[in-house]
């Protein structure tokens, strides 16, 4: 089974990842936990590229493509082997993070997203978990991490709020696939929201 | 007007391209020397990735992805803005070199490259030269360069000659852009036969 995560940077999505993974290692299962961009050595060093620097540093074109190449050698090196060897997969962020930050949020790049999707990677989740939480504190809590991977937070709190919405549309547009979580409450309170679904 | 010059490393071109650059600075020109991957601060960062490193390091999807990804950044911030100007851009490698390395000898990905290359960039130059010269004499060059930008030509003298057979087929599939110019000779010999087509 392959599990993504998805939400703007600081709705709790990396911890309800790791909640998840625990929680099925638990049980037996054989789990691995990755993430994007990054998840395997290339895609790793892609990412620096991508989360560092200027938020303009740049377009949202070059950025589609430096997330899917990314996402393609996660894909190749660390998703297709686990789920071939039967091991579940979960994912802090996939291909719904480029739908979203580079085709609604940055630009009205859908159509050029969805056929690069299309054309180079072609995989979906089996089931997607969104986190929704108000913007304004999803942005607070991001730039309090602190660090450097701060790219996306620089471009302030209307692009964080396109994004709660694109995410939000997102649900609707595969509701068979995207499950939007209520992100208020303390950790457990999520978790247990994402366990009632599963 | 958009030049490019093309050929396996060690061919010659990258001082084909100055040669060419400084003979029409002469004539008064004002022309933009340039050079894939890599030619604005962006895609030279994405270069190191790709020439440098093992050469397993990246699947030929990945490495096209990579490709297209520096020079969506190059042909922006550096090629566009310069033709705009109206001045003449030359530069050592283009589109053509992924639909040989990576569509024709690392695979035969030639449709993916075609179809990402109309998705992404869009652009061709207006001439190109392909600088045609012995596989085994150019690696021989390209090795004794040095330096660490060797990833492909550590894939060896196979991989080369599948290289200089798909550029040659290029100047079939092109002929009203891509010209075929003989290699052999001395550096004033070469730009005479390049002056000749000009």
């Amino acid at each position: 089974m392959f599990i993504s995560f998805e939400g703007v940077d600081g709705c709790g999505k990396s911890t309800q990842a790791r909640t998840l993974a625990q929680a099925l290692r638990d049980q037996g299962r054989q789990v691995v936990l990755t993430r994007e961009p990054g998840g395997s050595p290339g895609a790793e060093e892609i990412r620096r590229l991508l989360v560092e620097g200027a938020g303009e540093r740049w377009s949202a074109e070059t950025e589609c493509l430096l997330f899917t190449a990314a996402r393609r050698d996660h894909l190749e090196r660390t998703i297709r082997p686990a789920l071939d060897a039967g091991q579940t997969v979960i994912t802090d962020r996939f291909a719904d993070s480029t739908r979203v930050y580079q085709g609604a949020a940055r630009g009205t790049l859908r159509e050029m997203v969805d056929r690069l999707h299309e054309l180079m990677i072609g995989v979906e989740p089996d089931l997607t978990f969104v986190i929704d939480i108000d913007p304004a504190t999803a942005l607070a809590r991001g730039q309090a991490r602190g660090g450097n991977e701060d790219r996306f937070e620089s471009l302030g709190l209307g692009f964080q709020e396109k994004l709660a919405l694109g995410f939000r549309a997102l649900a609707q547009e595969y509701p068979d696939r995207v499950r939007l979580i209520d992100g208020s409450g303390s950790v457990q309170d999520i978790a247990a929201r994402i366990r009632a679904v599963l």
